[in-house]
Order: C-alpha cells, then sequence, then structure tokens
C-alpha cells in the first residue's frame, strides 16, 4: 500500500453567475472548476495546496478545448488525473463530462516556487512530502 | 486600403477583487483579459462579437503559458492578433506585457454556431461581413 | 398539508479564487453565496428562478453586514428566510455562520418583470404559481 | 489648500463576462465597480487601500438599491463619496448612472484591523496620515 493518488472527480453543479448572456457557462469558468478538482485531489494526497508564507504553487500552462456548452443548473463531473510529475511541476489532465458525454477537457501545469519578502518568486523543487504523494496512474 | 484587421493592443491596471490570497492574478483571469482584447479587435473590424438572437461565438480552445506574476494595481498591455482564419474559426494569439517584458502569452479559438431554440449549438461559417473584416498579420 | 416553503440552508465551503490578497473571502463574494442559497430555496418550493423568455427576476436590492471574514477551506452555513412577501417583490434575510458562529447577516429583494423584446424590463406581479409556493415564516 | 479628498468618479464599460444569462450585469458585480471607484478615491487622496503586512481594510457593511439593468457594452459611471468618518470606519456612498440616468445606489462602510499572525483581525483606529486625507464633502 503505497497511499499515492492519481485521479479525483467532484460533481458540481453550474451556478447562475457562472453562466453568461448566451446562456452557457464562461470559457473562463472551466479553468475554475478544473482548479476546483486540483483541489480535491491534493486533498485527497493529504496535502494543502494554499500558499504559506515560504511556498506557493502558481501554475505555469493551462488549457482547454470545449465540446459541448454547459448550462445554469446542469450538474457535471470534472475528473482531474496526474499526467507527469518532474522535479519543479505537475501536470495533470482534465475532463468535464455531463450525462456521461465530454463536454470539455484540459490541461494544467503546477509549479512550486519560494516566497522571498521583496525578491521575485523562484522555482524549487517541490518538497519531497508532497511531491512523494502524488503518482502518474498506470495505463 | 482593405480595412482588414489583424491586431489590437489594450492597456489595462489589475484589480483587487482579481487576485488572489498569493498576492497574484489568479490564473483564470488571464483568459478574461485575452478576451477584453478580442472584444477591442472586433470593435476596431467594425463588428460586434456578442451574441445575437440567431447567431453566438463561443470559444472552441483557449491557453495560456504563464511567466510573470502580475500583481494588484500592475498596469498591462494584452496585444491580440490573429494567427489563423478558417470559414468556421478564427484562432488568435495574445501577449500579455508589464513594462514590456512577457508576462504570459496565450491562445484561444472561436466559432460561428447558429442558435436554433431548443436544438444544439450547430457550427456555421462566419458570415462574410464578420470573416471579411480579419486578415492575418503579413510576417 | 401547504407545501409553503419560507426558508432554506446551503453548506459550501470557501473556494480559493473566491479569496483576496487580504486572505479572506471578497465581500463581493457573499452575494453569491446569497444567491446560491436562493436558488436553492426556490428549487425547494418547486419554482426555477432562472429567467425565462418572458419573464426575469431581478434583484433591486441587496445588503451586507459583515462580521467576521472566511477563509480559504472554511466550511460555512447560508440560511436563508423568506422576510416579506408582496405582489412584485419577495424579500429574503440571509444568515451566514462558521461553526455556529455569524460571519455575516444580508437581506435581498427580488422582483418579477416581463421582457418585451426592444422595450424596457416592466416589474409585473409574481405568477400565483411562482408566489403562492412561499411564506413567510412563523415567529 | 487642504488636499482633502471628498469624491471620485470612474467611467467604466460593461464587459461580456459580468453579464449573466438575462443579458444583464449580475447584480454581485455593482460591488466590484463600487470598490474600483473607492480605489480611485483614494489614489486620488495618496493613500493605498491595498491590505500590508499589519493592516487591512475589510468591508463591514455594503449596500445596493438597482433601479435600471446596465447591460454589454454599456459605458457608466460610478461616483462615490465620502459619507461619514470615525476613527474606525469610513462609510461611502455611491451612484452609478447610465446616459445621466440612475442605475443604481449604493452605500459600503470599510474599517481599519490590525492583523497579528495566529490571531483574529482586529479594529483598530484609522492611522492619521490615511484619515486626514478624507473629508464629508460640504452640503
Amino acid at each position: 500500500m503505497t497511499g499515492h493518488v492519481s485521479e479525483a472527480t467532484i460533481r458540481r453543479q453550474v451556478r447562475f453567475y457562472e453562466c453568461d448572456p448566451a446562456g452557457i457557462v464562461h470559457f473562463s469558468w472551466f479553468f475554475r472548476y478544473m482548479e476546483e478538482a486540483e483541489y480535491a485531489l491534493w486533498r485527497r494526497a493529504g496535502v494543502r495546496l494554499g500558499p504559506t508564507a515560504e511556498m506557493a504553487f502558481p501554475r505555469v500552462a493551462a488549457t482547454f478545448d470545449y465540446r459541448r456548452p454547459l448550462r445554469y443548473e446542469d450538474e457535471f463531473e470534472a475528473r482531474i488525473q496526474v499526467a507527469s510529475i518532474r522535479s519543479k511541476t505537475i501536470k495533470y489532465s482534465c475532463e468535464l463530462t455531463l450525462n456521461g458525454e465530454l463536454a470539455a477537457s484540459g490541461t494544467m501545469t503546477v509549479a512550486c516556487v519560494r516566497k522571498t519578502p521583496g525578491a521575485p518568486m523562484r522555482a524549487m523543487p517541490f518538497p519531497p512530502e508532497i511531491i512523494g504523494r502524488f503518482s502518474v496512474p498506470r495505463s
């Protein structure tokens, strides 16, 4: 038993204020949905994604391909998976599905940075107690 | 003189509510900044990006690579360019710069869809009076 | 058995992107939390709060008094109650609590308007099948 | 010459992502517009509204009464005025107008708090170099 975590799924309902005048979820919201799944993944792994006084986890890349719109009150699933792990970055893939049909698929890469007051944020390796909690799913 | 429009630049200040507890702009906001530049581009082209009763312009893909964080009160520029034009999609590239240094670079693809009440949105070619207003910049 | 609905409570966790650089939930988000409780209330009443082609339910007033900050990952409750019912408006009161302690208390008034294409929205009485589903709680 | 500042006005265009499926600005956005005007007011006063390591300026109350909806691309004005000044709070009133007609009127009260790591935020008097920059407008 390793305790490694590779994926997480959240179930979520579209809120009214997330939809735009076209009646569909504004595309920027999908990135927040992906982040919510990411937080669920880190919670499952027993580690905290939020910034501390010394460390933060900024995103260095994010993408989405949109297939079907989501609408107010739609109840969708967001499933995030660890796609690759490097010393300083973790990359995820994420699928949003509505009633089993793909609504959108995304990717996101998170880095670990050291915060020093008055200095720019600087990339650093993830601490082992964080990075060691995740693994890429076996195909 | 063709009147073709290939790019637009907006100048914009980071607002407090766009920043997260790490003290930097939340990554989801960059997509909204890119959209603001896109709206400026369409205005320059003399066409309106908003949905009508019959037509809408959903995004089918969006990406960002993040280089440097933006912070509260930073005044940055977002420059969007037409990257490619097809009958049913327009793809843009976008650069956000702060004091001349690259903060993030993104892409976005917008489609044209027909809205029929009670039916799913369906891809259609952009009307010529819209697509004819844009061109890819000469390299 | 009357089926009248007077209140609803939702349980909700603060998301990272709802917090600002001060590390607390931005005050504008409380209004969205109150709206989420309102949607739960209407669902309990068996009626739909979203706009239709002919009718919409804009807010005509909203207030919040803030007592304690909410922070990332806090799990709070939002309890909304019908405060008064008139033919054209419904007023709510709402309390947000964290671990049983009051975080904020708000009010909101929603109206019913007729949508006519090309004309301004116009106040109209709520249809009986909507207004008849709600009642003020007995004190 | 006192240098006291009593009001500020910003001009602002409604963005697409600020509008909801009813086609109008979501009511929660008005509070962000009011905050933008507040930041302009503090900038005029030569002081910075953002949180520091020791101090923050949370809102303790906020209200809006909505008269007319704002829509995508509307260019409106938000005018904020100092309504009252106490040692620990400043209260504002704010009017949003579109083409000279009142769209909404709001109020907001901001407090000054001391931040101590590990302890709750605690109300404190505004420093004189801040509070001394503002005054209530003469009627």
